[in-house]
């Protein structure tokens, strides 16, 4: 028997962040690794010695297609930022004691930003300790906004999600044939990926949306409401996509104007949403149009009813891959998608520095934002549609999706 | 060539209403009829004179699958309820004139409680002048409270969405493992079928949710902090599906408490929504806990890309029952669905008189409520459960479902 490997997930739940787990799982397996634990609720759990046997848990192909069909994070996650290792060595040595008694061969974190702040700073200690784990980081979240990578697993599904939602929400503010404005709010507090995905939704069979304003961009009042004023002289139903992190010229964000935006809990976090519900308020206080504001809220992120195959591919791939990198030795790096065409599409995986990836955001280009500022040009599709084409239906049992659950 | 047929669509659009659609379309055409025409809009566009002929539009087997698996009301709808015709004749006198300038032999309304009374004034109408056009109810609503009717069309796909959307974010709400309450507001101003539906996502892979809370009963704010507080002490993650329409013991609207409801919008429409943000702001000030708040809102009724077969079935067999009694004479009456077993599901088509089911709602049965007040009994599953079985995917093109429009 080899030396064992490890895998947790952090950060964020996708609808495919299984599939990467999946991934991880078999191809460890494949190449000889003794057990392959995973961490409950990633570090946070490793610290306290919250370990699973995945081996033993998705030990079959029925449960591992399940794992690659269940949406959330299958192990648990957490938000969890290691401190400098120069300032604060006690959390590495408990963690590397850990890493050590499971006989750690091989570690992976799955995840975004932070996460892979995460594997830069295990590999750097485990670099100055002489440590020979491996640390490897998989890519995941639905904001789409790490650099390095073309896109990140579940941004595929998160984006067909938002089109097809969008063509559904188009179709049903159109039946009274009334004015009638739709503001739709969607994830995404600094990159407007997510938003942009509303772009999808124009076809053949659906005229769009009207509307589409990214936080990579100042918001306007004023210009807002009088474009939505422009567009309903030609059109009743006018329908907007919005990101929760449009921000004013002076830095504020717009929800941030709202009257609800002075709640605080009782621990003193404020409630920074309600950007549609505001702007749909406004709309409303200022045109003869009815309104209604939608948030796709948490729906966005972990319907596993609705994937894109290429996104669950890929996030598979990507997991397979920081296997063998790991497996061959690699540490400190980063499982990145390379595309190397668009029509036909295709893709492929390749590592970069995970230092380079660490705590930077990668925001949507400004050039593909059309000249009037409402919607996204047709580099942005050529860019997008690759990625939500074609379908992995859960498995139905009595009407509902079956997942697999710890 | 036979007379023609008229068919209009009324109310909320489902994800279904346009199954019952192509069924009566296909009826008509295989019973003989000349032209099968659609009225925009309902009765309002009718009354202008906004007919397409549906054997144009939707004439091939592809379209009428295609019309089968779009949401929302193809021909759209309207909110319009006629007057008394003892009080305001003239409106009556030119419906009778539009329908018989098109040599109207048949008329369906498919809808819900106002489009039944439409129904039924027609045809009473009709009656008083020996009028022989046959007017047919089909029913439609996602809400379920049609009176005469087992269930109606809508309900089996609107309620697999919820089950299946509240399985997801169960899943997504205990990822960290953390104390989080989230509260999912759920459509039903008066009845709570469609909360009530909540129930089903509970099974071997999910825990279900913690608390569902219908307007059949009245809400009490302090016991529901206490059951909530009471919860959490025994896990840390707790959903609750709430009705938008839960009324206090004195009557007023929950969400009425939000500062929110203060809002009137220009043409002075109050704004009745926020029960779950109000709900879930409330335990946040109350509670040591993070809490959310989903509202379902407009993608539970629209959501075609996630239906259930069984409904669509049925959809397409009311729009077809109705035309074969029309056909053979019958005016005046409703198609309802009469269940014959649950286990193995069996239902067939009656006629029922639409005096009977015009302007009435069906509620939950109190005594489908357990006695703690927070979840359905076994009976209300056995119920819902045969009417979200199988599933009917969209046609996708290139990633998105396909639709068919005007």
């Amino acid at each position: 028997m080899g030396r064992n490997a490890i895998v947790g997930q952090s950060g964020g739940p996708t609808a495919v962040i299984n599939a990467s787990l999946a991934g991880v799982l078999e191809a460890c397996v494949a190449r000889g690794a003794g057990q392959v634990y995973g961490m409950r609720n990633g570090i946070q759990g490793l610290l306290k010695e919250q370990v699973v046997d995945l081996t033993e848990r998705v030990g079959s192909s029925l449960e591992i297609e399940l794992l690659k069909r269940t949406p959330s994070s299958y192990l648990g996650s957490c938000r969890y930022k290691l401190p400098d290792f120069q300032t604060d060595p006690a959390v590495y040595d408990r963690l590397f004691a850990i890493l050590n008694r499971l006989d750690i061969g091989w570690f992976f974190y799955i995840g975004g930003n932070d996460s892979m702040d995460t594997i830069h700073k295990l590999s750097e200690y485990g670099r100055a300790i002489g440590s020979e784990i491996r640390f490897m980081g998989v890519p995941k979240t639905i904001d789409n906004d790490l650099m390095l990578t073309d896109h990140t697993p579940g941004y595929g599904s998160a984006a067909k999600y938002i089109g097809v939602v969008m063509k559904e929400l188009i179709r049903d503010a159109t039946v009274y044939g009334t004015k009638f404005v739709t503001v739709v709010e969607i994830m995404g507090r600094n990159a407007g990926w997510l938003t942009a995905a509303a772009a999808l939704a124009r076809g053949e069979d659906c005229e769009g949306v009207d509307l589409i304003c990214l936080p990579e961009l100042p918001f306007h009042t004023d210009r807002f409401l009088a474009k939505v004023e422009a567009m309903q002289k030609e059109k009743e139903s006018i329908v907007i996509a919005v990101s929760e992190g449009v921000k004013l010229p002076d830095g504020r964000y717009v929800c941030e104007l709202s009257d609800d935006a002075a709640f605080v809990d009782a621990f003193g976090h404020r409630n920074l949403t309600g950007t549609a519900r505001y702007l749909s308020n406004l709309i409303a206080r200022n045109m003869d149009t009815r309104t209604r504001s939608v948030e796709l809220s948490t729906l966005q992120r972990c319907a596993g009813h609705l994937t894109s195959r290429t996104d669950i591919t890929e996030a598979y791939q990507v997991g397979g891959a920081a296997a063998k990198a790991a497996f061959e030795g690699h540490t400190g790096e980063m499982v990145a998608l390379r595309r190397l065409s668009n029509d036909p599409y295709q893709c492929t995986t390749e590592l970069v520095d995970i230092a380079k990836v660490a705590n930077l955001e990668k925001k949507v280009p400004t050039d593909w934002i059309n000249g009037y500022r409402t919607d996204m040009t047709a580099e942005f599709l050529s860019y997008a549609r690759p990625l939500i084409q074609a379908e992995l239906t859960p498995m139905f049992i009595a009407g509902l999706p079956r997942h697999i659950i710890l």
